[in-house]
């Protein structure tokens, strides 16, 4: 593509799991090139990680806030900057870039406070720059089928939600951590308050309000921490009241063996029902009342056309996790060309998580946090 | 056989569904004939289902009160009763029988309050009689082997439990209830204070009970009354805690679309997991931490001694509901036997659900609808 | 019931698997008591075999032929009998059965050949007698629903049919077969020129036919005999030509380790296809064209009234093998009232398997044999 | 990464389904940028086209012959050209390229004639060129832990075959055909004469051989040509022998309502059952004899490390087709670096499919049609 973007990252180098998948998630949509990178590792391997990277020496920086100055300097500066640090440095990042003009893609939990996460979005309003946060599952085509079916009135009001998130992962983690050998994810002071809540739960969350448009009002909240090596939670189990009545639960576990991945939200209306599962990510379980239950399938001729367009094989050739990342980059990728061309953006438009979606989430985990520590009672979610 | 027990039966005559499918399983079982009934259904009515069912016209009873004193004075007294009338005379009617020193088999829920329960207990007790409580999913072959699999150790110590029970049948009916004609399990006076939490939810409160034995130390319940005919609970969302510290989500709901009759209880351990669905009841999945999931199927070689011997027919030649209510049947008559051959009976060790389990349920609903009225707060439950 | 009907059976006593799921269907329809009963076991054996089974003494017999005689001179003869032998046996059972005008349930397959097959249909004819061949599979309501469907045009005109039926149990049972301890399905004597391909194969053959009402035109066939303790096939892999153009393929195997009794049928129209599963047989998946696969549920309220009829239990609550001998017997017994009643009996009304379905079913599993020797070369079917 | 390759395309441009998943899944790999293009449509849209696709318009050419000359004669040439053109040009393409001294990936099928792969083959030798078929499916992680595991003999000795590939998308196609308006692979001039035996049935033939190493000594295979529009096969029914006794079934579709991409192999051993499904490409169901079936996940622990190095993203985040792509031009990169290195390739080290498998390919559906033709009798596979 000639007129190609180009875009900056913030941790997540060679061999960091997250990092590498936003890379090519982007190479896949072929839209933007990586030009630079900050990291903390030592000047050796971050100049080595550069050059494997392809990145120019000048452009490989040492901490974030270099990168943003000097980025933020540039005439050619780029487009957008990945923030893909442990969630402690998402704020200052965040913020820092905002500062100097530079759009933001952030990973998820956006911050460690809803106050955070309305600063931030008040620095990226008076900059005018655009945030999107990367709450991957809402970028599967039949993430978006459902919410499109949703909004065309398929099921009618929503009445309950069942979200779930449980994986196994951590189990091996929990046995190897020590004091001084303790992950990221692990540490409240790199991770927050919250682990699982924040890591796993506010992704269901997130998948909800962005599909059904509900807000939570209130929520009572338990929290569990499993394992010797534990000092967050890693399992979660939520009531959920809806504003309008609709009422759900939320379970989320990194300790429940035999499940790797398994994020599945089924949504309950007046008139249907629609179940999504991330591990078949290519198939939406459609049942309307009084007739039999439906097998949606990506790329098929009935698939509502806000959803169709973001299909890139064809039905029947799976698409997974690379794919749903690329199309929230694709959506935010033309608010960037939208914006650079001076055209008025609504963020809300474009399909990518927003900021307010990030701030929600952080919202979340944190009176979820505050339930479980008043014995999991009922707590409120403040207004905006 | 030629020396067939006898039994009773009082309310679900032909056409109920319960009723037929309780003398369904003990015909398979082919080891107890009916042999007496009483309905309150009009004389002519009643002595015409008599002889369909092939009684004696003189053991065919216009009231419950009439048949226990009447068969209570036989010589050849029925060996027990089944109790399937509405919910509302479960306790007297169990409680006279009782009284004649006949052995009882009711359906659940078993009456209106854990005081109730206990009381029956007492009566049953006092009369050495023996007592079942019609939990039929605790009759499938794969409810037995979860049960054998925990007790064995196979997945450790439980950590959480994960409970669900949605069907969707109740939607139809919502819409044609009015005052006059109510069905019995929408009206309180015959239901009790509880419809779905009452009859689903116990379900799930008595399966994980009896194939994991962890006790409900206190809950937290959500109850929705969904549709314009409903005045009881239709839609019931919970968190549990267990004594020794384990915990879990129960949902149940009578209006979830495109649910037909879908328990399914997931019972997560420091080892694995094991996962049970009633639709799918001949199969069992088994994942053990660090191996692949597994499907055991039940008649396999692999089964434990304990479950193997329900198995009617080999593997992949499915049983389904009529085979738990027999499997049931098959134990509560193994009780009987011993106890008319003189022996001591410890009901627990025959595998049917026993009234404790039934005023156990009684026990969950009813703190499940005090916590709904008091806001969702958490409830302990009584001790015993 | 007061007018129960009474049957005899020739073969399978207790402990036997598939005689005692005759009679657990029946007992589950409750519309007939066994009474009389034929096994060439030991004389006490047999007296204490009928006294378990409740018959009187003078109905118990040490042959078929016995057995015939004296049933046919009886003025409260049974109203049929159920032969559950070897296969060596059905064509010499029921052909003197029928002699004595009592109407036959027999096993499959029916006979040893095509030829002796016809000879019973015409006997049967010539003493007015009703025929049922209990091919089980035909029985599950969403059989019915398949047929039903398919007659109504829902998947226009068939282009090709999938048929498989996968199990694993005969490994076990290979490795301990000697000359000395054979079991009867291993022995060509007793069993006939085909094993898995008559044992299994014709199930195939039969749903299909049954639902679909296509005839075979052709086949050609390849037999395995894996095992060092075979003689007969236990792998069958077939292609067909039907009359009028539709193609398909059976294949069926007793070694195919992980597959329990997987009976899988594929229908494939112009319009639609529809899917049975005889291990999830509450359920039937049917795809129309352009739209997405739909999964039917036994007992909804969309089932045809022709499939509704059987359902037993409320959908979600699963019935299986039993159920599906016990639908066939109640079309069978509807038949023997019918006659018994002097109504004209159009035998293909009923829904049961004819004694014509047993001829195509022998017919089928020769040509097999025959196509096998000849180097799996194409062979035509007989004109009937 | 700075020492990439780089890569010419013939055929594939913008909008080309095969083309840009070939793209794609270089792009993910990062290890190679595509640098040159030929396509024989009009200039104007070619040089548009070259422009978007980031190429030097001196290496965007309007035929592969002038591709092939141009880049052969240049220093930089390309480390590899990609023949993603319709069926008939794959062999005079590949052999000019060969002749280059280029390396080449073609697009399955092959070619039209055994006889002409086996020419390529030589080319390719005389040339000491790499060649690459791109036979997707075995790209899969799941595909790599099958083969895997039945070299490690986890099965035992594989005694049946299953493989099937139904698809519906021709359906409408079907119908819109007319004689000047024919899709190439609905026309014998372009394609070939087979078309979903060559286009769909090689794919199962292909994986058959790469994961279990079986050859086919000989088939029997009938061809439907359903549809007004169809001069081609569109439905194909194949029986196998293979080398060693081993036999199986092989079947595709393009007309099977309901199914998308449905490829599903099993291979059935002495000791065990490896199935493999496209759709579900995360997983593999390993079954042992005696034991319960289990489902094995990509990217878990247990998996070999033969086949887990494949794995890019963690257990539980679908990886799809364009990971399986990018897995073949991952094996195929590394040979094509040792190669450039000076080390001694043996192609068949790399795990990519190599001509032989390509040659196989043509050669089993050209014996496929062969037996159609004289009425779906056995043929015997060439020696090679």
């Amino acid at each position: 593509m000639t007129d190609k973007l180009t875009y900056g990252m913030v941790g997540g180098g060679p061999g960091a799991f997250i990092g590498g998948v936003h890379r090519a998630a982007i190479r896949l949509n072929d839209e933007a090139d990586l030009v630079s990178w900050a990291d903390v590792i030592p000047e050796g391997a971050r100049a080595k990680a550069g050059a494997e990277m392809g990145l120019a020496p000048d452009r490989v920086y040492g901490s974030f806030e270099e990168m943003a100055l000097a980025e933020g300097a540039r005439a050619d500066k780029i487009d957008w900057v990945d923030i893909v640090t442990p969630n402690r440095f998402h704020y200052p990042a965040a913020k820092l870039f905002l500062e100097q003009g530079i759009n933001v893609v952030c990973e998820k939990p956006l911050c460690f406070t809803a106050e955070e996460g309305r600063d931030l979005k008040r620095v990226a309003a008076g900059h005018g720059c655009l945030f999107c946060v990367t709450y991957t599952y809402t970028g599967h085509v039949m993430a978006r089928e459902a919410r499109q079916l949703i909004r065309n009135g398929a099921i009618g009001d929503i009445r309950m939600v069942m979200g779930e998130y449980p994986q196994d992962w951590l189990l091996d983690t929990l046995e190897t951590i020590t004091e001084g050998n303790r992950p990221w994810r692990a540490d409240p002071a790199l991770s927050g308050r919250g682990a699982a809540v924040a890591d796993l739960g506010t992704h269901i969350e997130n998948w909800v309000g962005y599909v059904t448009g509900l807000k939570i009002d209130k929520l009572a909240c338990h929290l569990d921490v499993f394992g010797q090596g534990g000092v967050l939670d890693n399992n979660v189990e939520a009531l959920i009241k809806f504003k309008g009545g609709a009422t759900g639960m939320y379970w989320t576990s990194q300790v429940a063996i035999g499940f790797d991945n398994a994020l599945k939200i089924r949504v309950f209306g007046e008139k249907g029902t629609i179940e999504f599962v991330q591990e078949e990510n290519n198939y939406l379980k459609v049942s309307l009342r009084g007739k039999p239950p439906q097998i949606y399938s990506r790329g098929a001729g009935y698939l509502t056309p806000e959803a169709a367009k973001y299909a890139r094989v064809p039905t029947g050739h799976p698409e997974g996790l690379t794919e749903a990342f690329a199309n929230i980059y694709t959506d935010f990728a033309a608010a960037v060309r939208d914006k650079k061309a001076g055209k008025a953006v609504n963020e809300d438009d474009y399909g990518y998580p927003t900021i307010q979606q990030g701030i929600d989430g952080v919202e979340f985990f944190n009176k979820c946090v505050d339930s479980h520590e008043a014995g999991a009672a009922w707590v409120a979610l403040d207004e905006e």
